[in-house]
């Protein structure tokens, strides 16, 4: 579990990078900033930061950011219930660039690798490139896992209604349940 | 009906408001970039710029740019069949200042006129101010309409799926088939 001291200056970092990329964001949205660390305790490695503008009941849009090298862990968004096949999301990269993996054709010679000693949890490596202004969607219930190039990335997620509680991650380690110490 | 030449025009203005607000676009994107004159020919007080970034039919995200005091006008998006109680969508400003009318309590003094000659058209009086990082959500089938302060306004929409051609407009004279001379 990461400690209030570094999942606030998590935060403060992530406000920067928001920043950097052009966008506005209130006070109280600053300290909304969600900072994932998924029960691994090793923030520099395996984490995302977010800032969730709206998730209704009908579409969800956020924006995540990545600091430099950062990687989100492979997961899916699984079926949720009759007509639900689970959630859909577009990524735009707004700033930085981020590599996603998704299950397809394996990249001959991927730009990146999970973090060592972590490899077993990471399948999927179709590889797309997303510079500022590109963007991917990524169909349901399909693994995916992506992580910053070296300036990190910031990247805004548009999609079908978010409950993170029912992603399912490769590796069984993690708890996408929200924790920080008190 | 607008020519090529001020289609054009605005479409390239439109890129540069993306670019003032720090948002990078394709040059595929900047092509496709929709100039919304509604059918009046009076794209300086009546308009809209456009840029659909990803419309399914799970979600809907696109910017929004309007041109120093342009105003779109009044409209809402109706029910459509069971289960749909017709488009929601967040407006959110990344960039100058809008002001966003909608049904409720009527503002004392609203900061905006309508377009002169049109007043009969604009009923909803409700008024939200958003600077950049303020965000507001429109509920489906409610009447609104928008204008850009002094030094015009980009603003992002996240929305249920969009069908610009269902929308009810207040003004009866409004079209918003996109037409362009040829």
């Amino acid at each position: 579990m990461i400690s209030r001291r570094t999942y606030e200056a998590a935060q403060r970092l992530t406000r920067e990078y928001l920043g950097r990329a052009g966008i506005a964001i209130t006070e109280a949205e600053a300290a909304a900033i969600e900072v994932a660390d998924f029960g691994l305790d090793d923030l520099d490695r395996t984490g995302l930061q977010l800032l969730v503008y709206v998730n209704n009941d009908r579409y969800c849009a956020k924006e995540l950011v990545l600091f430099p090298g950062q990687t989100c862990p492979e997961h899916r968004h699984p079926p949720r219930g009759e007509g639900n096949p689970g959630k859909q999301e577009t990524f735009r990269c707004r700033w930085g660039r981020v590599y996603l993996y998704v299950e397809g054709e394996p990249a001959a010679a991927p730009a990146c690798r999970p973090p060592a000693g972590d490899e077993a949890y990471y399948t999927a490596w179709h590889e797309i490139v997303l510079n500022p202004g590109e963007q991917y969607t990524i169909p349901p219930n399909t693994r995916h896992w992506f992580q910053a190039a070296a300036e990190g990335a910031v990247v805004s997620e548009f999609s079908s209604p978010s409950d993170d509680a029912s992603d399912i991650f490769t590796d069984p380690r993690i708890d996408r349940t929200p924790r920080v110490a008190e």
